[in-house]
């Protein structure tokens, strides 16, 4: 496999980066490429601008057509279509990060919003029918994405019923709304809860659970998602009556 | 009411910057006092790193001590500092952006993650019996939250069956994981679908629907979420049996 490692933490000596450099190395004695983009140390800026898109300041932006302009005339800005061509390149992508709100730190957050960009990862049209590539299809089809991730609370809090919201409909937005919306197909995550309290004697349970988990990438089965386009959802994206009867909410879209 | 509105978008002629100068401009005429934080013309810089809190590179990194640390110590960041000013300034917090794969621009995720460092927003104890505060408690309390965002898709598609996810559920992570974990009470989340195609003529009626629900900031009901301490949760922050019962995922957690 050509595995795209993305790591977001401030700090290399962290359990983050401790981790992802097992992984990397790992993953190399299995046989695989692995490519890691460390957004910290490329010191990545993560905001979104005219200057992304070689947009005429004088004119209004309209983020996603001026990208979807800039990704048409070749002109994105040149370090947004290097992180594109390490996507083009890769069949598995990894997002590794703490858990910061609930979501991805800024720095991650950004090189998503300026990477993944309307003409490259969505906004694909099928040639034949003219339709809108989405959710199970789409510019990043064929690929598998997996998050790796450090939260603060202990694993309850984090479950069905737990203060914090179940952490799968906490990481929708990502999983779906990201991954499998621009055609990857999501993992379950990886998660390793009370990340800020690990001691170093936990280091080592940590780690090979991860590595049992790595060692399955090209076979682990992905979150069944609804496919846009399989029959499940109607002309307004709605999922039929006939569906999931009667539920609602982020599970509805599991098959 | 001093409300503090925080705005994140790119192009000062968006409809984003649009819809914020006109909504400053009423509570101003409604005798409120507002204050303006414009993320891209302030060039905020959305990264955490060690500089935040003066913390000694030579050190490993915990995010989290290193945050606590520094505002015990007075040393976070001038820039953070100033922000937390206003945030202790407001009674009402505005968060206006537009929705970019589910959430916050990088600029405004990168606001929260370096402003609502543990020690002020979080992590925050109640001095009689030393219990953590959050959930409906915490650094932030007795404020109110307002989200203003602008989607691309229509409306039905983020409904309870709709393929982007219910657009409650999707902004879970900031209504319940930011807000309400902070201590602030989450008003209803203020929309505009499709917002990249309207057109001139929608303008006034998106704008006169924002009016609206800015004159009833003050007594509008917030979303009723369950207060960790209110007897709902057990010892593992979990919802007891007889709570919700049977019932799991996010709208649980609503009273």
């Amino acid at each position: 496999m050509n595995v795209l490692w993305v790591l977001a933490h401030p700090d290399p000596r962290s359990l983050t980066a401790s981790l992802a450099a097992d992984g990397r190395r790992m993953l190399t004695e299995l046989g695989h490429e692995v490519r890691v983009r460390d957004l910290h140390a490329m010191r990545w800026n993560p905001v979104v601008d005219a200057a992304d898109f070689d947009h005429d300041p004088a004119r209004r932006l309209f983020v996603g057509s001026a990208a979807k302009d800039a990704v048409r005339r070749g002109t994105l800005a040149p370090e947004i279509r290097a992180e594109q061509e390490h996507l083009r390149w890769a069949d598995t992508v990894v997002l590794h990060f703490p858990l910061w709100w609930h979501g991805m730190p800024a720095i991650l957050k950004g090189w998503v919003d300026r990477v993944f960009v309307n003409g490259f990862a969505f906004g694909v049209t099928d040639p034949e029918t003219g339709a809108s590539l989405r959710y199970g299809d789409g510019g990043l089809a064929g690929r598998r994405a997996l998050v790796v991730t450090g939260v603060g609370a202990r694993g309850a809090a984090f479950g069905p019923r737990g203060i914090h919201g179940d952490l799968d409909e906490v990481l929708f937005p990502v999983q779906h709304g990201l991954f499998w919306y621009t055609g990857m197909a999501p993992l379950r995550p990886f998660v390793v809860p009370a990340a800020d309290r690990t001691t170093a004697g936990d280091y080592a349970e940590i780690r090979d659970r991860l590595r049992t988990r790595l060692a399955a990438l090209p076979t682990e089965e992905p979150v069944p998602f609804r496919r846009q386009d399989g029959g499940d959802y109607d002309d307004d994206l709605v999922l039929r009556p006939g569906v999931a009867p009667g539920r609602t909410g982020i599970p509805a879209h599991l098959r």
